[in-house]
């Protein structure tokens, strides 16, 4: 067995972090700061709360972004980083504010559109200003990914833009943040890391230090998520929730996601389904799917989380899409039978190609047919 | 619960991966490299074997390095590297090799013997020379810790000595390097990353990414270290047991050890007992003795590994002890009944601080009282 492992992001983790942003820019020596926030967080006063905080650090905000941000909001952001001289940013919001910040931050460096670099006609060069990411939602884990998601309507794509510029400097995790998050985002956001962790430890790439921080968020997933979701004020499952999402993060960041990121892409794109529940969708059955996989090594993951087998952690997931009122048949997410060849089609995105269990057209529509009534 | 992470070392896991060193150094941008090596690599050739695939950017080699390496060791080598113009420096051996060479990087950016930051004069300024480590034991970890452990003859000490300079660029983690490794040598550096492992789990710094770390390394070394042992020659048992010892150093590095390696230093010290051994001759006893501590949660991480509690797992390091031929009993390590509470006042070294269940002296001797004879 060969791999590597290197994890460039400085994390801090723990409730009330945030209230001691200055010190901690101050230990990075960062100032002139652009904090790039979810627009909800203008509107509840939390960015003018975390402006505070910084004692002077951050001076400007940038909130003109999108859930499933555009390259437009990307290009809008680096121009503001260019005009203001802004010499970091602090990034705080779910994975879209973060995403969008990953980008601005190198694209900032350069006189071009991200969309040069989103349609692949250029890379980056090593030159980008550093970010602090704030996640407020526990699902993407993209504050220690080098991913950016993005979505370009011109071109009507949404995929991902990669680059080592994107580490943040920094990830500052703090769970209080997450206790406003409404329940239908709570649960789609930790459909999110139960898929983050299991794919990246069913990857093809898989490799050990993921292995490890995929059982541990696994493990918290299916003990903290739904006491999260049922009491949002619930604080210790909101720290778990946090703790686990960091850490799928770390799980997926070098195996890269598989079966059902892939699906997720075109369920998101086409039936406007939420990225988590998208991921959630199919999630039960590529765990049926892959429970043989590489000698059932899926098998003694399920047993050491205390389920039978794979299969009774298939069950499992089921059971709380159901009590998190999540889409789980085909009718559920609108999609005509008609229409299960095209999705099936666009559902082969590169990652497919690292579930540990080859999927043809024929195998994903049969994946699909067998989402048709509730099973089980 | 607050907790921070970062971990700086790029890790390069695979048999045979060191004969590609040319393209490793190459990728950094490494030439005028000297090798320090453990002086068994000189006699059977592997270190001239390694300079080779290092195809000319190691151009001098360092071997007068003593377990358990001492100052004059450290000074030494510093002192080739200036007068060489070295640029950087690959260790190849086990803790003993990589904690001189972790030193000799920075000590050798100062006019200074290694003694004076020893016995804690000075500080290290953030100035040295990179160093790829490359462990040829399965046990210290010492390739991923800030850690090197020194011994100084003249004030009669062997203490570890801490800097953020001392972090490898990168470690390469060769299992093919360990198959020489003599089965006694095997059992003590075997037992040393089970220590760390549980150390790291139960230490009062614990916390969740070296949490995972723990779990998944200690589950290594309960299944492979036996096969390893019994058959130098295992490739599998050897790759699993290297990839346990590079995790547990990532699992102890921040949390630190705790009551088991306290007590390791006078049993090394005094008793001449190697490292690992001298680890693991107290701990089945702390694994007893922390088994309820923090709301039992090792009995949680005991049963993840098919025990049926800690207690269960306790039974099983002895038994490995006994199936390893190593020392069980006072009377086996050859501490007499009279310097039981000399070697009590010894254990009281700052990393029994860490321990979950707090050991005074009477505890500590209570402890080794219990060691009189073989129980169970
Ligand atoms: N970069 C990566 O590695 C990575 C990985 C997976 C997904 N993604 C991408 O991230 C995006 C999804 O991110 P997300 O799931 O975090 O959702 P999001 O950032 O789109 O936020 C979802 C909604 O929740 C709201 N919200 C966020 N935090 C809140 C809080 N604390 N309180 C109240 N409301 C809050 C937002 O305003 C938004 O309406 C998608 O574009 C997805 O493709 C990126
Ligand atoms: N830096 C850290 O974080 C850290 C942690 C724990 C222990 N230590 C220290 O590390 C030292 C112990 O290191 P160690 O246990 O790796 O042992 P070691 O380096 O002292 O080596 C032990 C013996 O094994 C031989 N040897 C090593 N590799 C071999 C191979 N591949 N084939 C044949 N023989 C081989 C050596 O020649 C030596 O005689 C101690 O000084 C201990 O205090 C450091
Ligand atoms: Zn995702
Ligand atoms: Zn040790």
């Amino acid at each position: 067995m060969e791999w590597t492992y290197s994890q460039p992001v400085k994390l801090i983790f723990g409730t009330g972090k945030v209230e001691s942003l200055d010190k901690i820019f101050a230990g990075f020596g960062l100032k002139n700061g652009l904090l790039v926030s979810d627009p909800v967080f203008v509107k509840n006063g939390l960015a003018s709360k975390v402006s505070d905080y910084s004692r002077g650090a951050l001076i400007e905000v940038f909130s003109d972004i999108t859930p499933n941000p555009t390259v437009t909001n990307v290009d809008d952001c680096a121009r503001l980083i260019r005009e203001k001289n802004i010499e970091f940013v602090a990034a705080l919001g779910g994975g879209s504010s973060l995403d969008c910040a990953k980008a601005a931050c190198s694209v900032c460096r350069t006189p071009y559109s991200v969309v040069e670099f989103h349609s692949g006609k250029r890379k980056f060069e090593k030159d980008f200003i550093p970010l602090i990411a704030i996640p407020t939602t526990s699902g993407t884990g993209s504050e220690v990914t080098p991913v950016a998601v993005l979505s370009d309507p011109e071109r009507g794509v949404k995929a991902p833009l990669v680059s080592d510029n994107f580490f943040p400097m920094c990830a500052i995790i703090d769970a209080a943040l997450t206790l406003t998050v409404p329940s239908a985002i709570t649960a789609s956001t930790g459909m999110d890391v139960l898929s983050h962790a299991l794919e990246g430890f069913w990857s093809k790439n898989h490799q050990p230090i993921c292995d490890a921080m995929a059982l541990h968020s696994a493990r918290l997933v299916f003990e903290y998520l739904l006491p999260a979701y049922l009491d949002a004020g619930n604080l210790e499952a909101r720290e778990k929730m946090s703790e686990a999402s960091v850490m799928a993060g770390l799980a997926f960041g070098l195996p890269k996601t598989a079966g059902s990121h892939a699906c997720s892409f075109p369920l998101t794109s086409v039936y406007h389904i939420p990225h988590g529940e998208a991921c959630a969708f199919t999630l039960d059955a590529f765990t049926r799917i892959n429970a043989e996989a590489e000698n059932g090594r899926l098998h003694g993951f399920a047993r050491m989380l205390g389920f039978t087998d794979a299969y009774g952690m298939a069950d499992s997931i089921l059971e709380m899409k159901r009590a998190m009122n999540m889409k789980i048949t085909l009718a559920d997410a609108g999609i005509p039978e008609e229409k299960l060849e095209e999705l099936a089609r666009l559902s082969q995105h590169p990652n497919m190609l690292n579930n540990p269990v080859a999927m043809d057209l024929e195998s994903i529509l049969k994946m699909y047919r067998s989402l048709k009534e509730k099973s089980r």
